[in-house]
């Protein structure tokens, strides 16, 4: 087995390690409190507490209400739940609007539903992967249920204005969701005075475990639950609470909120110079998403003339974990939908790669993965003839 | 906070102590292999391995093939899949054929259902609990989906005949889904030969964590997954997998497997203790479903003249944890749905407490359970005039 210690992670957009703290704080849900919450004696009651403490931090890191937030098995589940629920609550409102670059979460969930017989507009990105505001708002009509837009991009980081959009929709009398699976955690969230009306989260992209997200939904909207049985998470979640990890989601929030600065300074600087770098040493090469708004810690490169699949493949042979695309569609033979949608050419988008830094990350690995793609950029060249001038093939 | 070495643990079926060799095998998952199995990498592709492992380890559990098992993020997710599936595979059937004594996970998912525009026929059961397979079988019309029937009811341990109701599923080509979560790994389950489309699991019911189970869909029946998004579970069940927790499932079902032995002989064994003991020291007490076939694990008493709600709180001073119907309903006013599906009065149901037992308890704890419990209930006649003769007021 390859243990963290052997590897550089930079491909914090496709999961995170664990917080230590997270870990010493979810153990003793494992090994000792293992009452179920639902039950009526104290050994389960303290279990309820203990969740009751998670939401109030998930609420924290969102500037929200504990009451607003409803533990998930994952984002998908928050992202499908927002959807369905909005199709639910009117029968004549069976049209959602979103975008081209959605996690699959979204963009295959509406593919499904749109064969369903339910109407999905898709608002396309500028070359920087910016949405067109007008397009959007053109878009809703008085079928329009919901817009799902995304807080952030897994794959560039690029940025949605969505206060803008939830003005929209405010405006329109339409709900609004944002996928926030990359912006919690990255950058701040105040929730408070916002007319978002719902908003997913996943602790495995926030340094907790895999298998637990939350759902935000504003106290004034209404919501229909996915899950249908016990009467959990206040009727909007049926299924006994998992506990351990959401205790901690809850300290992995807390430990996020803790490290937002942190964030946007000395991850933002390992990013900036991992990206300088790169584009220093490596001719040809370019950011996919650059002059956007973006997330602090991600960064989405085209390589000329090159496949990313090679070039990943020769990175795991060094030990750097990164990735083309979302970890969702690895094995998937297609270029990237996202840049794609950004108007790459096919060639672009074939080789590019995201790179994502966390708080875990150091100085010493960004220099060492540099080095390490730089070499591994011009092998890739050396043996293919249409490669030899990347200045020539520059996308 | 009240640790599990305080307390006397009799409430098996509202969740279990995880096993100390699943929380060793699960946390090399949380610490160090935090990798996506997504993603291309090594350092992921080791972790997809582990998941193929635990896949592999619940079939063997279920005598299934790996390929048949999707994991879940509870047993409520795997119920309401099964029944979604089946409603979307032909529009034409919209008919749900259930019972009277599911877990809410079926019965409300059902209620919801229903007002949705679904058919949904619930059948009841005789006073032992047992389902008329004839009235069953009437049920079915060429509009009828799916069959969802509980193997194990989780308040009286109550076995149904599910061998013969896939007979019956079969011969009228209708889908059978079973809701095994209390049934298994407590209870030998072969579905090699089995008609049964699709069965449910939970590994917090068998000494696994909570917030992960198991939907097993025979390889030859048709799957309309409800989470949509990545290709994960072979296209079966959208979002990143809850690793840690998968492959402690994994584990829990080795463990249970091997203990199943033991299940049968000594888990029966102290239950038996248990009952002839409650039976005997306290009179007005009878036992709900004890002349059906049964779990080993569970008891379900009624004790005349008595309110379980106040017994319950007198217990939980003296740390012994067990309920009053399922965990699920706590805090609802309403006697047990399932005791009352049974014919019992409504005295009956409300003097009525679930007992369930697993390979971690003892005779020890056993016989002092018996002990405290025999004094709650005189205790509590002694405080009710209308309980003082329980012989006059027996169920």
């Amino acid at each position: 087995m390859i243990s963290r210690e052997q590897i550089i992670y930079l491909d914090n957009n496709a999961t995170t390690q664990l917080d230590p703290a997270v870990i010493e704080e979810m153990l003793p849900y494992l090994t000792d409190y293992y009452g179920n919450p639902s039950s009526g004696y104290a050994f389960g009651a303290q279990v309820r507490r203990a969740i009751d403490l998670a939401r109030e931090r998930v609420a924290a890191l969102l500037g929200c209400e504990p009451g607003e937030i409803v533990f998930t098995s994952c984002g998908t589940e928050a992202n499908n739940a927002a959807l369905n629920s909005a199709l639910q609550l009117d029968p004549a409102r069976q049209h959602i609007v979103t975008t081209a670059v959605e996690h699959s979460a979204t963009f295959r969930h509406c593919e499904v539903l749109s064969k369903r017989g339910c109407l999905v507009t898709t608002v396309g990105v500028d070359g920087e992967g910016n949405l067109d505001l007008e397009e959007l708002e053109s878009a809703l009509t008085p079928q329009t249920a919901i817009i799902s837009a995304m807080w952030a991009n897994n794959e560039t980081g690029v940025l949605f204005p969505v206060e803008k959009i939830a003005e929209i929709a405010r405006r329109k009398r339409v709900l609004f969701h944002t996928d926030a699976i990359q912006a919690a955690g990255k950058i701040p969230i105040r929730l408070a005075n916002s007319t978002i009306n719902s908003l997913s989260l996943s602790a495995h992209k926030l340094h907790g475990p895999k298998g637990v997200g939350a759902l935000y939904v504003n106290k004034r909207s209404a919501f229909r639950p996915s899950l249908l049985g016990g009467s959990q998470e206040n009727n909007r979640r049926a299924g006994t609470e998992n506990v351990a990890s959401i205790v901690a989601l809850g300290k992995a929030a807390e430990c996020a909120m803790a490290a937002l600065e942190d964030e946007e300074t000395r991850v933002r600087a390992l990013r900036d110079r991992f990206e300088t770098s790169v584009l220093e040493r490596v001719p040809g090469s370019s950011v996919n998403g650059g002059r956007a708004a973006r997330l602090p810690n991600t960064t989405n490169f085209s390589f000329a003339g090159i496949q990313s699949d090679a070039a990943l493949m020769m990175l795991d042979r060094e030990r750097i974990c990164c990735s083309a695309g979302s970890a969702c569609r690895t094995g998937a033979i297609e270029s990237s939908r996202v840049l794609r949608a950004m108007k790459l050419s096919d060639e672009g988008a074939r080789g590019s790669m995201r790179f994502s830094f966390s708080r875990f990350n150091t100085e010493a690995e960004v220099d060492k993965a540099v080095e390490i793609l730089a070499q591994v950029i011009a092998k890739l060249r050396a043996l293919s003839p249409a490669a030899r001038m990347p200045e020539a093939a520059a996308v």
